[in-house]
């Protein structure tokens, strides 16, 4: 079987603290031996969580929105050129089994979007969606995670209603 | 010089009144000259507004999320074939000089959301997005519309505004 | 019902003769009623036929690889823009109902291949192939036109068979 | 740094000795240190070349045509969703390193004219693309390989080439 795939999305730019948040948990996320995926580049959310996921020995997979590795993250396992720039962000939530999604701008709210769209758990770290998705919230889909190890926990949940 | 694109996005499924709405909506757009651009399927919005541009003389452009244009709406003058299916959520908005985007669901919010991030006026007609996108707002870059006919002067407005 | 969309193919780089050839076949394109659709941009094949369809009052759709307009062809009425580089080749093809590759190089060959691949059938105009495609050449799907107008019967008399 | 990535090209529908080959290569590929990717379904080439990496402990990544892991290979680490189709195949060529072309049909053709395209190494094993590509080969990117072992040893030459 295959290792679960966790989504983590969030801002090409960050703050500190944002960052921080990113780095731990692509840590968390190897430590429980999942796979990280993320969109590749070397800033921001992106950076920050491969490292994370790096440094703890996990496998790092980036969907660039480019035609060459140029501006890859140096810790990504895998590095997957598109060339389709925000096309691809269709890619990394369908690839996905769980999306978690850190704090950012338009293109991680694209994210969110397609994820659900595609009936993916979204569980957000950061990031406010707006009461429009209030919907997604009665199902249960879509959450709110207080920090890294409370996504990371409500991610082992979702694995394991889906097997 | 090529005449002005309209991408108008909506849901698949649709009531009634936004049935409506989009096919008085297609119908304005025709008027002006202005070419009508979506997703090019044969329901919801879509076919609607398809239809209002249609029976107005107006041009229609598709793109389509499949292989094939069996699913086409039959007031289409070019069907563009994809098959990338929410992937070409993308192509929509980047090929539309302003978006209008009428009552929908998740994937009409990724258009907005993706039509936002490539800095495209957006009006929206029955849709309703949060607060989380005010600073759009005070920019100017999205506004709502009170029924086509605004819609249509808010588009002409943007058109003056870039030409 | 809507028009027939030939797709023309061919270098973004083109020799003088070839320049001749693609405008002559857009003209003649045009002249049919016929929709012209190729990959937009303002160079080689693209923009010699896009100016011959347009000069004889056709419809001209470009399918661009890039995210905005900047290096379209003058001489097209709708300007679609796929964010895709190369992966937009299978866009063209698809969305044609017939293929006509003038000379070119590895882009054309792509696209000639699709097109195959997808059912689509394919007129070569100052292209070479190779026998290995034999097959589509014994199935009738594919084969050479001479010129411009014999080209132009070809897509006629698979149109017809077709419709 | 990451480890090279080798991509697999091939039939979907494969003869035995095809099958055979794509195996061996897989093998010899995982056994290298390198990983390898393919266009993840589970039939021919893509089966074949991924169970014989998987068998051999490599890693092995899949880019999918469909919009999710149904019909993946089982012997795939990573399993990349497109949701694009053919559109997959300019993602698999710019994803690797270098390109093995097994035997196969259009599709395989596509990835070997869109790899040359895109300036990698394309080394067939199986496979005769014509004398059209007599540049190519000329120019050395572009070389035949009588059996597995002689396409990794080729394979490891390219990326001395490059590194």
């Amino acid at each position: 079987m295959r290792k679960p795939v966790i989504g983590v999305m969030g801002g090409a730019v960050a703050d500190a603290a944002t960052v921080e948040t990113a780095h731990e948990l692509g840590r968390l996320i190897a430590e429980r031996g999942w796979v990280l995926l993320n969109g590749g580049r070397d800033c921001g959310v992106m950076a920050a969580s491969a490292r994370g996921a790096s440094e703890a020995g996990g496998l790092v997979v980036g969907i660039l929105p480019d035609t060459t590795a140029g501006k890859a993250s140096p810790d990504l396992d895998v590095a997957i050129m598109t060339g389709m720039g925000d096309g691809r962000n269709l890619i990394n939530v369908m690839s996905s089994d769980v999306v978690v999604a850190c704090k950012g701008s338009l293109g991680t709210m694209s994210e969110v979007v397609l994820a659900l769209k595609h009936g993916k758990r979204v569980i957000l770290l950061g990031l406010e969606v707006g009461r429009e998705y209030a919907s997604f919230r009665a199902s249960g889909q879509l959450t709110t995670a207080a920090d890294p190890p409370d996504a990371v926990e409500q991610a082992a949940a979702a694995l394991d209603a889906v097997a």
